[in-house]
């Protein structure tokens, strides 16, 4: 067992949403905005490319802090209450995102994007290659 | 632009895996193993099935801090420096893993998964359902 009993992460970026609103989730948004990568950290976006899907890792930034009543919930479009895990609530034990977002285009430091579901001046913790689940 | 500079995660559980060493990703691994539960998060589970797909955030708790020269990488099974944000390495900016695994069976606390490329000891930070993308 690890004893280790916190991380810290810092923001890479940060997200522009000039939508006021956002859908519940990424997979029935069709809303465009950017990830605004901080410069020191712009060789590392270099090969992400227009068209790609990619996994953005994020904070709810704001989110209430988590209570053990909301280990399950009723999410708005289902009609049960279900464990956290299970769900894509903001309000959990670790507020974590994870969008996947389709590459529009790219400049140095921002990449333009389709299907956010990520507030404006969401922080951005991390980004990675979207790899489908494939049997063998 | 948010002004919060650091966010601070508490590990939900811990993966117990006997393998010595584990694939480079997930979708190449065959490994079986636990995600063991902290007991007080047990209802946040409690929707989890055998033979769903599942996404597992985690810390490369293993992982050196990173350095600037970490920002492009050349990866194990390609022939080209890539960015890091484009690649799946345990070196980055924030040590943060993703993994999306298969179910093979849960106790209250314990998942019993396939797919395994997290060493044992990982901090386990949120369990998500994978959602595949599709277009509209």
């Amino acid at each position: 067992m690890e004893n280790k009993t916190e991380f810290i992460f810092k923001p890479i970026g940060y997200v522009r949403n000039k939508s006021v609103s956002v859908p519940r989730h990424w997979s029935v948004s069709d809303i465009e905005g950017e990830l605004v990568i901080d410069s020191q950290y712009k060789d590392g976006i270099k090969d992400i490319k227009a068209k790609e899907k990619i996994c953005v890792i994020f904070c709810f930034h704001k989110s209430p802090p988590f209570s053990q009543e909301k280990l399950t919930q009723k999410p708005p479009h289902i009609d049960a209450e279900k464990g956290v895990f299970s769900i894509c609530s903001p309000y959990r034990p670790n507020p974590i995102g994870l969008s996947v977002l389709e590459v529009l285009e790219k400049s140095e430091n921002v990449i333009k994007v389709r299907r956010l579901d990520m507030l404006d001046g969401t922080p951005i913790l991390d980004i990675k290659p979207y790899v489908e689940y494939k049997e063998f």
